[in-house]
């Protein structure tokens, strides 16, 4: 490994330059008049892959923008490592508060700055870097590869589920490797082993059929607004539990194991309400900030609205008052039985005095990886070596829905090699990686494939 | 009196030809281009005053639209009766929704279609040619009269209770006439005793400096959204009673005989929820639906806003979340008094995790007459014998704050004789005036002058 490692070391100034190219596409998913960007963008990763040794190299139609996906199966009989990464980006607005064109890359502090640099541009191109090494000097990887980088990942595109479904032989690995996630902080190389689940849902009350004037019929019509506010208060009661029935029936725990580590993690509560400018932090009774935000559920409204809400008082009895709001779940929920049970839940809170409309936006299900695994242990050495620091293993709160469909799909647990920082901007203004996780990233990568065959 | 009423049913042609030529101009006080229409009406009515025999009559400069004032004191020693009427109207959208132009008055099935109809102009017109009957056939009205007609009503003019103070003398009465309410329904003649005050707020929580990924922060940072459900929802107990402390101190509580009173009146609970197209009411446990929105306070939301709340779904967790309500008072809650006990109230339960901006946007004080007044007895009798039905006495849940103003600063107690039917569509499309009403309203308003002298 020391020629793969000098090789990248010596390589640094090459990769940052045809990482500027692959940034230099605006290829932002959700905006339809960037597609030709898109697939310009596609190309140009399949011409890259193709120039670092990799024949069969191909674009995949999907619903949305084309997947590229890539494979070399030469080595019969080893496993088989499938790295899923995304070329689309977010978009770039507010624009004027960039400190250079989004897609013309600056380099300063030792960090790149451009849009898709973190997210997930750069962390992507981390293992592609390392693939040319094993190419170049060996001739070839240590194990089969595949290759899988989407172009929707930013456009909540929702056919990623059914489209691995449906190319769930093609996609087939033993293991699978992900970079789309980041450190706890600047120092703390780290693998995310859970991510929760999600179910959002929509509901709209409605009382009278028409605004009323609130001195007329106030105190004897029943108000939305007023019975919206009371329904929400009832799904979750003073100790910030979800009041749901059977809601953490397959709830997984957190392990004494776990809640031991987490204490032992660099997370400063002062300094975390003073980015937020809080007093206080709150949720569910009895759990540390870090096990609330990991390790359990959590029902948060996401917007409500309801009457009169411009400027200046009306006096309106509302017709009607909504709200949309999501919860966060956990191994071993099932985001299905949630929207059952969500469903049920509020048809019963609703008064005789209310109709009521009831949506399901989407769903995802939790990930908890278990930490005993080749992959993960692969992963863990690697970052260590890489970058001379202990990693740490951490969850995290959002949902990364593709992560759920290779666990459940492809029945592969992913090894989630975090590369990005806390403070690398993304789907902010100023987007940018640091190079030294850059050209850390690529030997972690290279370091990941070696130690996952001596794992095994 | 036979010779004024003949004389009046004479009249009718003249009389409607006459509002027509009033309800001609759109006198839309909220709007400012109907700013020389304002003055264009107020001219108008200057003089039709005089035309009907009063010389001075004057235009009185306000902080809004010009008052029309007129005064005839050639009775010394009698009484004044002060008759209060506004000459402004509301807004005419949606114009679409209308059968004919809005100033353009369309007669159809013995109803007068156009704004202003019902509120106010034409209750207001009823008074003017009562007094018309009088000079033409006794060369003078039976008492002293003073007349005020505002332009300002629909437009939430503030500066009224300065105006009357600083008019006190000018304006001062022994007695206040009123006809800008409406009947209990078609067939009941209705005076109005009670009008609720109002509070009218607007909260607004703050909690993290920024919007939140709902994933990476749900149940560890506070959520505002949720905050405001629980603090909203904590305002009222489970048996609809207001929890602000003190609240109902100064409550003067319905009496045996209004209740029973209430019970007689021709109130279909079936059709005002048909009407609302509910399926049940809801309010204050223990009162009835007319106790409820008559002689009880209420609290309701008015309007909400929080986090995301366009189409879609969106991930978030709110920097804040907003919301206005407004309490209904009754006598003798002191409104002053009650916004003190709010703030104090809602401060005490905002947490520490939110930042609170309150703010009170207006009040107005209950209004409570006794119906043991010569004014409400001439009124009661003048309606009876008018409309040739019994006049039942009713209350009004909503607020008109110069009501408490004529009450509070002129010392004076205000009659009610509202004219209007529930179907007059008032602030809504095809707004209109029955006939019938119309020309009852101009003798019941001659015989109230009539019957008050001798009932004083």
């Amino acid at each position: 490994m020391e020629k793969i490692l000098n090789y990248i070391e010596d390589g640094k100034e090459r990769f940052l330059n045809e990482l500027i190219e692959f940034l230099k596409f605006p290829s932002v998913s959700s905006l339809s008049k960037h597609k030709p960007d898109m697939l310009a963008c596609a190309n140009w990763l399949v011409e890259h892959i193709k120039s670092i040794g990799i024949e069969d190299v191909r674009l995949l139609e999907t619903e949305g923008n084309p997947a590229v996906f890539a494979q070399w199966l030469g080595q019969p009989g080893a496993p088989t490592l499938l790295i899923y990464g995304h070329y689309d980006v977010q978009p770039v607005d507010p624009v004027e508060l960039w400190e250079t064109d989004p897609f013309e890359p600056l380099i300063k502090n030792n960090k790149i700055i451009a849009r898709g640099t973190a997210d997930d541009k750069g962390q992507l191109f981390c293992h592609l870097k390392a693939l040319e090494s094993f190419f170049k000097l060996n001739g070839k990887p240590p194990m089969n590869i595949k290759l899988f980088f989407e172009g929707d990942e930013e456009s909540a595109g929702e056919y990623m589920e059914d489209f691995i479904k449906d190319n769930k032989d093609l996609l087939a690995a033993d293991y699978v490797l992900i970079s789309d996630t980041e450190w706890l902080n600047d120092n703390s190389p780290s693998i995310c082993y859970a991510l929760r689940g999600i179910a959002y849902f929509e509901i709209k009350l409605t009382g009278p059929n028409r605004d009323l004037h609130s001195g007329s019929y106030g105190g004897v019509v029943d108000n939305p607004a007023n019975v919206l506010c009371w329904l929400i208060n009832q799904l979750k009661d003073k100790y910030g539990r979800i009041t749901i029935p059977n809601f953490y029936d397959k709830v997984v725990p957190l392990s004494k194991e776990e809640r031991e580590s987490f204490k032992k993690l660099p997370f400063n509560e002062e300094e975390y309400c003073k980015d937020l400018a809080v007093d206080a932090l709150n949720g569910e009774f009895g759990y540390s900030a870090l096990e609330r935000v990991w390790g359990r559920p959590a029902l948060d409204v996401n917007g409500m609205i309801s009457g009169f809400t411009q400027e200046g008082a009306k006096t309106v009895l509302p017709t009607e008052a909504s709200a949309k709001f999501s919860i966060r779940l956990v191994a071993n929920q099932s985001a299905q039985e949630i929207v059952e049970q969500v469903e049920k839940y509020i048809k019963t809170l609703t008064p005789p005095t209310m109709k009521l409309e009831f949506f399901c936006h989407s769903i995802g299900s939790p990930v908890l990886v278990s930490k005993d695994n080749p992959a993960i242990r692969a992963c863990y050495e690697a970052m260590k070596e890489a970058f001379g620091k202990e990693p740490v293993f951490i969850r995290e709160g959002g949902s990364i829905p593709i992560v759920e469909n290779f666990q459940s799909i492809l029945k592969t647990p992913p090894a989630l090699m975090g590369l990005g920082l806390p403070g690398d901007n993304i789907h902010s203004p100023n987007e940018n990686f640091d190079l030294n996780n850059f050209y850390g990233g690529i030997k972690a990568s290279a370091l990941f494939m070696d130690k996952l065959l001596k794992h095994i």
